[in-house]
């Protein structure tokens, strides 16, 4: 699958089948992430896999009782090591570095033939008490993954020419 | 070219060759961005392609002299719209939206053979006052763009096993 594909197929997807995701895709999209580039190329991260029942049921109340979460046969969290430093443009980061790892996994995922949800609804605290993570780790993301179980329309998109400008705002 | 080569292939690539990018692969690049997810579907952004040599220059100096940005024959400002909201998770939405967005972007130049650099590095008031942003809108990341005049390998990565961790942090 070309890579704009993948973009033009992509869905948040909600409903998951039971089904495991295999062992070979899942490296293939924690590789995706650990090649992406980081600022200064610290690759202050951790990717927290979740696959066990219980963990995941835990991890519905830590997300405002979203059932995906407990649907999804996977979910990982996206963590970071290092959460104080400022990059010159003013932005933490680690809320970029992750979100570029993710935002790489959830394509190479898309094209493995499999759905993910990019979940921002959720308690950080109770997710690192869910998952042992300790205090000065940071948790800007977590998805789910899994194979797809609805095959949901794109979602309405502004023009191209509402948000795009040239030279200068406008 | 497949996601996964796409990833495995994107540099940042800080010298490049004068020739313009075809406006095609442009308008492709854009719409990467414009299909790309965001927290609640809002699609709060907005963003500012500069081509001018004159207004690139300025950018140079907006972004600590790095002379690349003069260099490339594209800078893609990526500015937000909505600045204020956080999610529940804790982080402010526009900066995971516009990181997604550039992200998609850059997977996206790269399969089309263009060059990119993810820019962290610049003076958001600065930047501001060149392409005459308003004052509420922030700017949370830039990138060039342009065919690359390098080929430089990958930098070292950790080891797939030093960042991934299986259902609790270790």
């Amino acid at each position: 699958m070309d890579v704009f594909e993948a973009i033009s197929k992509r869905r948040s997807i909600r409903k998951y089948k039971s089904a495991e995701v295999e062992d070979e895709k899942l490296q293939k999209i924690l590789e995706s992430a650990r090649i992406a580039p980081s600022a200064a190329n610290r690759q202050e991260w951790k990717f927290i896999v979740v696959k066990d029942a219980e963990t995941r049921q835990n991890l519905v109340e830590a997300s405002y009782g979203q059932k995906l979460v407990g649907e999804a046969p996977v979910t990982i969290a996206a963590c970071s090591t290092e959460s104080e430093r400022v990059m010159p443009c003013g932005q933490y980061a680690y809320t970029v570095d992750l979100s570029i790892a993710v935002s790489f996994m959830i394509l190479e995922a898309t094209e493995l033939g499999l759905g993910t949800c990019w979940l921002g609804a959720f308690d950080e605290g109770k997710v690192k008490e869910v998952l042992d993570i300790p205090g000065d780790i940071r948790v800007p993301a977590m998805f789910t993954l899994g194979y797809a179980d609805e095959n949901p329309d794109q979602r309405p998109r502004k023009d191209l020419n509402d948000i795009v400008f040239h030279e200068k705002y406008q």
